[in-house]
């Protein structure tokens, strides 16, 4: 049999609500595998193994819940009542909020149990925290999400939760070779998470396939529909290359190839449609709108606490501030909402768009997290993504393949999702 | 003189400015007030003489700003780091934030000072606190910015900061005798300040006249243009009833008499609109999304201390969860966000509605905050709304009228309801 660390969330409630194993027995395993990897990935900020054990204890004699035996990393953004809670900055060592923040309270009454809080950037922004790439050390995880996507891809937790404001689940998950899931703005609530621009950030969910992604948020907003069926249907699919196409490197091509020719196998033929007029002002309507987002969101760390945060954030949020205006916001955000309402001018008849996720591979390098243009469209406009891994680039890392459906239309992303991971599986 | 409690916020900063008077001695006469009258009112959930004079001390000794000498009261669900923040509830008693909210380190950096923390209802729901109205201790504040708007109705306080979800700013304004304002969602940054039902929430001010109102937001937001001219333009106003009409008393149609006549009398002709087709659906749009809000950014409190929150807000919780969804919220968003879309339908050619802010009067007794209908339907369409004081009811309490304008149309709102306050003045 497999270690318990290998398999699904889903097959371990599965395996719990059988009484094949304790939920302690789970804990004990993932255990184990911090034992041996962790030191090489550094994706947990707390980890406290007597606690979680402790408390998988208390969970194995609960009554339980449709969630019992799922574990859960919990970004360090994202309040947690009994763990620490520091927004990945040393000015907030020691914090405690004394309360749970609304995703992993969802969570935990449904049964589900929160293993430990996983590494952020400074406050989901750009300073990175220790956290290595899983599958070569020497190249960045990705960000802000960092220690959600590598804990996921080094098999340390079997779903953890992220946060998404410019590309910020999307990219890590694709770059440690893991599903990241985007929803909808305003699907899962943001409460009690520390808000970077609250315009955007959305709570992202990141596991090893689609269907534990799509397990936890179905619990979580009480919308079993986003649980794809066994035998999910066929999605009409439609190829945008987006207008950071520039920065796409080869290996990018060479995903949405593979994606392709596995849905081509599976009767699924894409096509590219062009790119949509006014899309090529998407980004800087993100950016103004992210500028003025975190100016004010961050003011207190801005202006009251600079010299508690790391020289990367300072330096990000005073330049940032110096040209951010809520004027320029309101612009921005009327530009976006028209472009929003107009969004089925891009879709047309088509269910999902086909995109990359990033540029490439996770680049080498620890400072940097990578490059968000590839999300940052789709997060202006509020769309649901998700990342499903489709091979690795040149250097052996993985590179992901990007759908995209229209606002609240989550339900048929994650069948369509669930789909094009079988064909590429297959 | 005056007392200097007596003046407005920007009398305030203009004589802390030319050296007439300390902020220290501001905040004295403030404090010489609350003992005179606080008693009565019970407006401060936290006010601390001493660490409020040492503040004013170092205020005064310091660079300041153009806020300097402005003094601002804080609705207890907004944090801050020097004072408690407890969200109205006995189950945060002693929680004091690391951080303060963005819209109190916004005001505090352009050099204002938090005089102290006033009530709210627990939660900013339906619980009350402590405070009654300053015109009749038998009936209500209004809720939930209760103690910021009776505080600044007992002059304890020149500017005080709220929150609406529903009504919870322009209801306790009018009821209160003071200007209310509800900026248009998104202008003023809600980070920090705990949430209701995020999709909605928004920072209302609190003032004796509309000029300290647009004083506070305009330095906040860095928008100097919402500060009104010396002379502000006659702006086109139409007389919107709407649909809760039925709801209104015999003085809100005399308040609204008294606003139209006092327009007449400055060459202001108010016209009549019909009720917007589809209008009718708006309450029941806000319940549906402030249902799902609420499920889920109270879930911790409804799911983990419910035995240390109020019965009133353990049952209102439990029965908006019984048939809240995720999938009710997002019908009704679809449907709120293409009544935004379609709003130049209900304004065509006027800059502003006129409406009423309330049924009538405070209502007798002190267990319930009074009737949200004419505040809910414009909270769900995201637009900036305004009660200014328009005279007294039946039994001498104030009754108020309301002005609403498009979203992000925030300057020629304020402008036009310094006009209407002028007018109402003359």
């Amino acid at each position: 049999m497999a270690e318990l660390y290998e398999i699904s969330a889903r097959e371990a409630v599965a395996g719990v609500a059988k009484g094949d194993f304790t939920v302690e027995a789970v804990v004990r395993s993932y255990l184990d595998r911090a034992d041996a990897v962790e030191a090489d990935v550094g994706a947990w900020h707390h980890l406290d193994p007597d606690a979680a054990i402790a408390t998988a204890k208390a969970v194995d004699a609960g009554p339980g819940g449709p969630m019992k035996g799922a574990l859960i990393g919990v970004k360090d953004v994202i309040c947690t009542a009994d763990m620490p809670t520091t927004f990945g900055s040393k000015a907030y060592e020691g914090f405690r909020p004394p309360y749970d923040a609304a995703c992993v309270t969802m969570a935990r009454a449904a049964g589900a149990m929160v293993l430990g809080k996983t590494v952020s950037t400074e406050f989901a922004a750009m300073s990175p925290g220790k956290t290595k790439n899983p599958f070569n050390p020497e190249h960045t995880p990705g960000g802000s999400s960092s220690g959600s996507a590598a804990g996921v891809g080094a098999k340390l937790v079997p779903i953890a939760l992220g946060t998404q404001t410019a590309g910020s689940t999307i990219r890590p998950a694709a770059f440690c070779g893991v599903v990241g899931y985007k929803p909808s703005y305003d699907l899962i609530d943001t409460t009690g998470t520390k808000t970077l621009a609250a315009c955007f950030d959305t709570i992202g969910v990141i596991a090893r396939d689609v269907r534990d992604v799509a397990f936890y948020t179905a619990h979580v907003t009480g919308k079993p529909e986003l649980e794809p069926d066994a035998a999910p249907a066929a999605p009409t699919v439609a190829l945008y290359r987006s207008e950071a196409w520039h920065l796409a490197l080869p290996e990018a091509q060479e995903a949405l190839d593979r994606a392709i020719a596995a849905l081509a196998a599976k009767g699924v033929s894409v096509t590219e449609i062009p790119l949509m007029p006014g899309y090529d002002k998407l980004l800087d309507i993100h950016e103004r709108m992210m500028d003025w987002g975190m100016t004010t969101g961050l003011s207190y760390e801005r202006l009251y606490i600079p010299d508690r945060i790391s020289p990367i954030s300072r330096d990000m949020l005073e330049g940032r501030a110096a040209h951010a205006s809520a004027a320029k916001f309101a612009e921005a955000e009327a530009e976006a909402i028209a472009a929003r309402a107009n969004i089925s001018a891009l879709f047309g008849d088509y269910d999902v768009i086909l995109t990359p996720p990033a540029p490439g591979e996770a680049p080498k390098g620890l400072a940097r997290t990578g490059d968000a243009s590839f999300n940052r469209g789709w997060t202006a406009l509020h769309l649901p993504c998700i990342t499903v891994p489709a091979g690795t680039g040149p250097t052996g890392l993985p590179v992901g393949v990007q759908l995209v459906a229209r606002k609240n239309d989550d339900a048929r992303l994650l069948s369509a999702a669930a789909f094009l991971e079988a064909a590429l599986a297959a």
